[in-house]
């Protein structure tokens, strides 16, 4: 990655922590950046992490990466058209019609406008968790519309490139479909599931497995920022969820057969059914770079829950140079040891299960 | 663990992966155990394994632990209570309401009939796949009605602590509500989720992060034992899902305002509520042996994917004397790398860090 790759300097406005993280990737590329924010706090912390400069007389930027909150994008990006025509503008907002919707409605010059999106996050927000690698390996998806500026599209490109993450082009409204499916939605029933726990006993939680655990993980994370997104892109949601209503209701029906009838054979198959397409969708998600969920074969251990233990594992199956995909442990409630279960390929299993037997670990075939 | 915990031979019915392992469990304990199946192979396979023996003249148990399919249980639990009139006799269906009304269909002398599920599986079955310790450290759900015999429920606790596992006590309706809804209503909401993208674009799933993945997971795991069991408990699962269904219709009503006017504060904020209602939900599951799951503090590392670089986290924390409660590896599409969240004590933390950085390890705050 070289200066060459961007040929001008990249004005960013809004020192958060996406703005300040592109900033510090495109300097650490050797990309001259400039930055603008509303808040002096903000700018200066930005610009002594080394995430670009202020802004002087005499400077054109090549290309303007809004990166404000998703309910001010919008507008933003139709003054940045004004303040620099003819300039590139890009944003970084996580829903695309509706930013793309506001900047019309603010008169933006929509031939120089490619909607961002990079998939990274924390956490935290503001300029101080700003890293120069947040970005690196991310998906970035971009959403040019057919009128957009060809030329605007490749600058985007180029910073996405030059921040270290891979550029996915798809139009806006693919895009906030997209996210609306694999993102949003989950995000919704994870939080819908978890509130039902509210109604529960106390004691009935406390027996809850990993498969609760998993499916309620992401609940409650950040609101305000999540309620923000949901409204921006409330009707691809309302729509996947419309899915889900139908399919709901339908095992609601099935489960008041299987309440008279617990034998109804007709029941038991629409049941099946249904959690056979479950199986299906979930055969469609890609597994760990791309390769197929199904792709990897696991080994069980057991091992105590002491300082080294899981370390061990990790050292024998790095010595077998076998390669450990993924590894999940299974949590068991009231006492020191669980199950880890470690993915591999398929060809690695045999091996990697020899080396930990050599080393005497608790294998589960 | 000694014989001296059950005082007398304990006959299992059903020698599957769960009968034989009881079986493993208990003669490791030094306890004696005859054993009996309709399959003359599986017997054959358990007795092999050392699970117990075969059935002589003159052998009568303390207690008979019945492991068929759910289906089949209460059948065999009743015919169980003839056969040794007296002697308590447990089962291990994972539902347990159906199994008393079948058991009392079929004329079983309820006083000794003590209901038992402990929670332990595997994706395998039959006894091939049993193991001594398949139910260490694992919760044992025992049902006992109000007309049971207290000296039954007394030999059921024995058998538990035999196995190595957790006894805890509810009433049968108590334990089926229990598990509709920490796992029988998320396994069915998986497979609902995981549906939906079947309608879904391929390029659309592509995107799926993290929060999808772990969402799915269970999904389409075993579907004639899933439909199954939720035939056998579906007012428990209805009720639940009863519920949820009323928080979605209500979800979907909010994204139809939120749809019309994207800024209707009123709308924003029952869309908000709805999000910390599951996140007051999410923090009623405990963490990893009973902890509060917000006990824990997060190290997130960036690592590259090579044989050994997972493995070197875990050896440096075992230097430094950290305990790691639990890991979750993000996965990012399409290049070797990953980000790694180390979830530790929050004492702990400071020093993991510390030692971390100290081995030039890509610590991100």
């Amino acid at each position: 990655m070289t200066a060459a790759v961007i040929p001008g300097s990249v004005h960013i406005i809004g020192a958060g922590l996406i703005g300040t993280s592109v900033g510090l990737a495109l300097r650490r590329a050797g990309v001259d950046v400039t930055l603008e924010d509303s808040s002096a706090d903000n700018l200066r912390i930005a610009v002594e992490k080394g995430a670009g400069r202020t802004t002087g007389s005499g400077d054109l930027p090549v290309l303007v990466v809004v990166a404000v909150p998703p309910r001010r994008t919008g507008e933003v990006v139709a003054d940045a058209t004004r303040r620099f025509p003819g300039v590139a503008v890009t944003d970084v907002a996580s829903i695309k019609t509706v930013v793309l919707a506001d900047a019309s409605a603010a008169d933006a010059d929509l031939s120089h406008v490619v909607g961002g999106h990079p998939m990274a996050g924390r956490e935290t927000s503001g300029p101080e968790g700003a890293r120069a690698d947040l970005l690196d390996d991310r998906l970035w998806m971009i959403t040019p519309t057919p009128e957009v500026d060809v030329e605007a599209v490749r600058m985007v490109h180029r910073l996405i490139t030059a921040c270290g993450a891979y550029p996915v082009e798809m139009s806006p409204e693919e895009h906030d479909r997209a996210v609306a499916l694999v993102s949003h939605v989950p995000q919704v029933l994870s939080s819908l599931l978890a509130a039902q726990l509210v109604n529960g006993r106390p004691e009935d939680v406390r027996i809850a497995g990993q498969g609760l655990r998993d499916m309620t993980r992401i609940a409650g994370s950040n609101l305000p920022m999540w309620s923000d997104i949901i409204a921006g892109n409330a009707a691809p949601i309302s729509a996947v969820l419309e899915g889900l209503l139908a399919d709901l209701q339908s095992a609601q029906a099935t489960l008041a057969d299987l309440e008279r009838a617990p034998s109804d054979r007709g029941a038991l198959d629409r049941m099946e059914d249904l959690l056979a397409r479950g199986g299906r969708g979930r055969e469609l998600i890609p597994g760990k770079h791309g390769a197929a969920a199904a792709d990897y074969a696991v080994v069980s251990v057991m091992i105590e829950d002491k300082p080294g233990r899981l370390g061990r594992l990790f050292v024998v199956a790095g010595e077998a140079g076998v390669n450990l995909e993924d590894v999940r442990i299974e949590h068991v409630l009231g006492r020191p040891s669980g199950l880890v279960e470690l993915f591999v390929q398929p060809s690695d299993a045999e091996e990697l299960i020899a080396a930990f037997r050599g080393q005497g670990i608790d294998v589960r075939a």
